[in-house]
């Protein structure tokens, strides 16, 4: 079942009250040889439900109309969006339909790391430094850097679960 | 900070999604003996969250006008209704501006069980079995029964974690 043919459109305040609840700013940085420093610096935006209500994530999918629903692991689904272009897109909805949850200071310095990247910040020394301090003063559980991890994995989402 | 200083208030749709994400609708089935039955149903609503949040739970106080904000358990507060009267009104609400996951479904069980008590049903033998029947039809994985435990506590929220 298509959620295109869904009648209902999702309504851009429940949008943001069910990612104040469940969505995550994500931003990993992996070890790649083959980019330009040898890290790669990966944000996303995710969403993750069980698969039960795998359609309300197609839904999402319609609503932003980029992203793309996935195995999560298990009996979970997510939906994701990366890119530069749909993350802008992104961050665009939620400065004009602000989270009112403390993960809205997630997203602000998603939104940071996103500018960065915009100006192509990650590419360069300086600015990959700049972008993991980002990501571990914003969140202070993640005690790896750079220098002794293979992967960091920044995970912007205020929850103790993670 | 009081929540009613703020001025600006919850969107319906927001506290929907939020809802959706975060919300439980759970009945606990204690054994009381001084109630005419022993057993004593007890429906609730709530939204648990990090301390950290503790105003945002004061905003939906705000929002409802009824209920209350109390410690949940370690760093975690809890929203929670108690009470035929308010959880009738939180009824009335999600009627209007329906749940989109699969939660609905719970909802819809516990809004039968409500139903059931406001009729009275709930001091009878027969409709005390009705409202332990109607809870073990929707959540599968709780077993127990009045039969065979102290307390039966029937958790309506459908997360795995539970």
């Amino acid at each position: 079942m298509s959620a295109d043919n869904q009648q209902e459109r999702l309504n851009c305040n429940w949008v943001v009250g069910f990612v104040d609840g469940e969505g995550c700013f994500h931003v990993a940085i992996n070890k790649l040889p083959k980019m330009t420093l040898g890290w790669q610096v990966l944000p996303e935006f995710r969403i993750v439900q069980h698969q039960r209500d795998e359609i309300l994530l197609h839904q999402i999918k319609s609503f932003f109309k980029f992203g793309e629903v996935r195995k999560n692991h298990d009996d979970r689904k997510e939906f994701r969006v990366r890119g530069l272009k749909n993350l802008n897109s992104i961050i665009k909805f939620f400065k004009k339909y602000p989270l009112k949850t403390s993960k809205r200071k997630n997203f602000e310095v998603f939104s940071e790391i996103i500018t960065l990247m915009n100006n192509g910040q990650h590419l360069t020394n300086s600015g990959l430094k700049k972008i993991a301090n980002l990501a571990s003063k914003m969140n202070r559980k993640v005690k790896r850097n750079l220098e002794s991890s293979e992967t960091i994995r920044r995970n912007f989402k205020n929850r103790s679960k993670i």
